[in-house]
């Protein structure tokens, strides 16, 4: 027997095809419905079979349905709210797969009825790619999921939803939303708002053309360059539902760097090379725990010794 | 017949050894010898069979070489250039792969005698490690070397070390050393000093832990730990050598980004979708040139599907 009899996966981007593919090959669901306004992704979801139903139609698509997953950008995440509330059914569980919680909560809110279960999600995986044809099944494999529900929630919601990540071999931790907002501004939100705003600023030169930026990139700008292709529509909505933390966070990275460029300024090569030894530490931490490949340079291929 | 008689390479690390090792397997010269006062490093080369002759003094080394190449940090090449000086023989080229380029002149140039050529270089390519374990011969392949001779320069050396570079695979640029370091700052420098900074800010602040840091770090963080593991004393060099360029391109960054900052707190989504879109085309110019892969994520392994 499956986890849950029907999903429903709104929004079948990166994360909504990747949730398909692993929710089928797990056998998670007896049956997936997928929802999403966009005619070209739910034709092309329904090309790659990825699931049993396909709707443009967000209330018919939530109707029984046990676990219904919003993967939407999370700008779209309180209109898809009026649209399916009045549609779920008793002891349905809502989740979703929103990079920012606290906002989710208050969007979601006014319009889920009483007897339905609100557990908040955010799979901590993704890639620089968007849509249908970008999901597999092992994306969340490894990575972490986090929940963040209320504390009153119902625990075998919350049990249920956990089951559910750790069947598409996520590891789950439950916070406080407040806290993860905080966590994920640092470690998610704020390193794409620099990548997007360095690779902004190199494009912007005059004394330095775009050719050259491209040319000579592989001196530790194009790894910038991949983050900085991510979906534009997500993270626009990431940096206004999590104003707050991210500008504080931006404000310590801010005078981080200002004490850096005084350090340059001054010659102060002992405070450059303090910080430069120190740093190493934290990559060595983050192998360890199974979040990079140790691979150099992320393993791209250098030439003839990797055709071997 | 080998382009150069005898090659010199002093200082053996990540640079140093994938020279080593690009030069023999290009058949490039007929003897190299190695110079590095690093016992450690001298003895590993040595086991590693990498030429046919290991020093620790620069003078000797330098005896009837044809192409001489400094691969130390930038700030031992003022000491090295001093030591090696009255070894040099007639004719002699001196080259350098310094990832700063108007201030190795400005540091070799009172100590090369005449009738010795210098023909400043630098090959943009590299990896997180260091020392001579980490090189390997196609380190330069596909990638740029840039050279930087004064106006002056016999272009009959220039054309040899343009020679010798394309024979490890790569493709050659001339510039001047001013611009060189003006684009490098953008694309290399400026990169490394905010991936540095950022694992920095995140290792210290109360609210969130270095544990949460390290468990979350797949949402974009990790990208930045791996520029931000490149070694410490070459970075400190750079910064203290390219103050100015770094200067000014970090001044840009952060013009741009209290722009971005401004954006997120009165809501701007326009002007966050914007650079978030713009920014997508650089990503495609990088890898169109060759100077990424385009695999996903980096073609970071992901679980299962990636073992077939």
């Amino acid at each position: 027997m499956s986890l849950f009899n029907k999903i429903t996966i709104i929004g079948v981007g990166l994360i909504g095809s990747s949730l398909a593919r692993g929710i089928r090959r797990a056998g998670l669901a007896e049956t997936i419905t997928i929802a999403d306004k966009n005619e070209a992704y739910l034709a092309r979801a329904e090309e790659l079979d990825l699931a049993n139903n396909y709707t443009a139609d967000t209330l018919m698509a939530v109707a029984d349905a046990d676990l219904v997953i919003l993967a939407t950008p999370l700008g779209q995440m309180g209109k898809v709210a009026t649209e399916m509330g009045a549609g779920l059914k008793q002891g349905a569980i809502v989740t979703d797969v929103g990079s920012v919680k606290k906002s989710v909560l208050t969007a979601l809110a006014p319009h889920i009825p009483d007897g339905v279960h609100v557990v908040p999600g955010h799979p901590v995986a993704g890639t620089e790619q968007s849509g249908p044809d970008a999901g597999y099944a092992d994306l969340f494999k490894d990575r972490w999921a986090i929940l963040t529900p209320s504390e009153t929630e119902d625990i075998a919601a919350v049990e249920a939803v956990k089951k559910f990540w750790e069947g598409l071999g996520s590891n789950v931790e439950l916070m406080d939303a407040e806290h993860h907002d905080l966590v994920l501004a640092i470690t998610s939100h704020v390193p794409h708002l620099i990548a997007y705003n360095i690779v902004g600023t190199a494009s912007d030169l005059e004394a330095v053309t775009e050719n050259e930026v491209i040319k000579y990139s592989a001196g530790g700008f194009r790894d910038f360059t991949r983050i900085a292709a991510s979906d534009p529509t997500m993270w626009r909505d990431v940096f206004l539902n999590n104003k707050d933390a991210v500008l504080e966070m931006l404000g310590r990275f801010s005078e981080d760097l200002t004490a850096l460029q005084r350090a340059i300024r001054w010659g102060d090569g002992d405070a450059l090379h303090d910080l430069f030894s120190h740093t190493r530490n934290i990559r060595r931490g983050i192998i360890d725990a199974g979040q990079d490949s140790d691979a150099v340079d992320f393993g791209r291929p250098h030439g003839e010794d990797d055709k071997d």
